[in-house]
């Protein structure tokens, strides 16, 4: 279902925020506080991309704080917020790691992401995107925002790239203890 | 199964909020700040709307602090909240609107909505609606409570109105940046 | 399903909180504040119960401030927590009402409601109960824990007791200012 | 499914924290505080593992003060967070409670909860976790994280280890109230 060659190249991970990292709900409460609901797995998911060297950066047409901080726990070093045309910090963000487009895997889920998702060289819908963005996208991933998506779409790429043994291998024995 | 007639004057939307732009629950702790979770894609919904010159009020029986955050932020001019007679607050919208009952699009979940529903042209349930409320009404979202019911309901209305790809085209590639 | 001979008697509901009211969820934030999600739906569930005279109480476990301002919110009377005893709760809410233990429903979901669900005329599990509690009660209800649950129940027991219809007519007609 | 003879000598069970005690979200506000949500059956599973005297630890690799708090609601003794080598902290809490680690049970979702995974001598996965943890793990649970694995797990134990019914019975009896 997935095209290989176009995960080969992919060095850049660019990610709306909001029904992907999220399951799209934002809670508010009384004292116009917001809080959304983020999963463990995606810091997984980022330290296997971390790694392999491959960057993840977040793109989100609204801002929020929670954003902010959920980036930087994570160690995001790019978190563009609270631009309608996701356009423009894509081209932003691609300079930043000097990759070109077709370098690039995005994951969204609105409207708002057709735009980069059509420059990307592969683009990720998940399973509670629009139906006009899943149609578009090169692939829907198997969990829903806000379950980790960030996680399974690493563990694809690395396994497409070949990497994927050798990189979890790294981090259980590096990180986690392993000596199997 | 939808009525196409019944759609095709629809000028307003008015929503109930507890429910249909959320799943029903009420958070609260033990500071008596209360939260409840709200979905980005309703945002969307609110924009698409907006570019098609068809307001959107909200009228909730209950009265939530959170209500009228979320209202602000989607920029939503009327926000008539706690008093159970909703009939009464129909009233005050549609004469701030200028509308007749039968452009109105009503979309409600509970048994206190049965009466503006009663009168308005075109009224909505969601999958979570108590089951008289689905019954009297004359159509039932696919989209539950809390998950963007009001994108689904715009993105309806706007499909009957042959509208819905000149405006979502315009919303792509006004503000989304979409040069396709 | 349900015997109708023991919601003939009913003149009082006790129910448990966590499990039952909500999804026995608890979100504990980094400073000690605890949150709870409710739902909506049970304030039209004690409103009708109200109108027909059927007075409700919680009886819980363990101690929330949460539960206090949600009891609050519903005009509950007696909001007994804090007590893995519920035998001594239960004893003292049906004093203060004067009724006997099978005039009582008891909605219950775990190990800790079985000597109450054991003694009410007339006990009911939610979905998400334990397997044994679900064994020992007399009726599930097909609304899960934290789904508006009282309103299911005050419906069922009012419909057993020939007065659903002239309550939910009183209500919408009095209170939601239906004139149809 | 479950191999009798690994679960006859479980003295010590240790946990860990995110996707098992909870579905593995992190709520984060805009003020940099965060909420997870637990689940109330866990606190009578801890209260039955107490009255047949098996312990029960936490072993997180984050570090939550949510964590910390839902711990010492639960008089858990041992809370082990922040250390991403889980060999070392699950040595030292069996240290502490003089045991061998085929004598523990643990409960896991991640990748970094293979190693530990790996020496205790019954390991369990939820059914949210991580195929490899799955494939790995001796028995996955039925409920899923956050919805109470612990009360299912030590139902388990106790089953197996012909204490179940004593144990429940003592509860309902001496805590409960229950003089059936």
């Amino acid at each position: 279902m997935v095209e290989p060659k176009l995960i080969k190249n992919i060095k850049l991970i660019i990610t709306d925020v909001d029904g992907v990292l999220t399951n799209g709900k934002i809670y508010i409460d009384n004292n116009n506080n917001e809080s959304k609901g983020y999963h463990v797995d995606d810091g997984t998911g980022v330290a296997l991309a971390r790694l392999a060297n491959i960057p993840i950066a977040f793109l989100s047409g609204r801002y929020s704080e929670s954003t902010t901080i959920r980036a930087r726990e994570l160690k995001i070093q790019y978190c563009y917020q609270g631009q309608l045309d996701k356009i423009f910090g894509f081209k932003e963000i691609i300079k930043k790691y000097n990759t070109n487009p077709n370098e690039v895997c995005y994951i969204g889920d609105g409207l708002i992401d057709l735009p980069p998702m059509d420059i990307a060289g592969f683009s990720i819908a998940v399973p509670n995107a629009h139906p006009t963005v899943k149609k578009q996208s090169n692939y829907t991933t198997l969990r829903s925002g806000g379950e980790g998506v960030l996680l399974e779409v690493v563990e694809l790429i690395l396994k497409h790239q070949k990497k994927l043994n050798t990189i979890v291998s790294k981090m259980t024995k590096e990180k986690y203890g392993y000596n199997k």
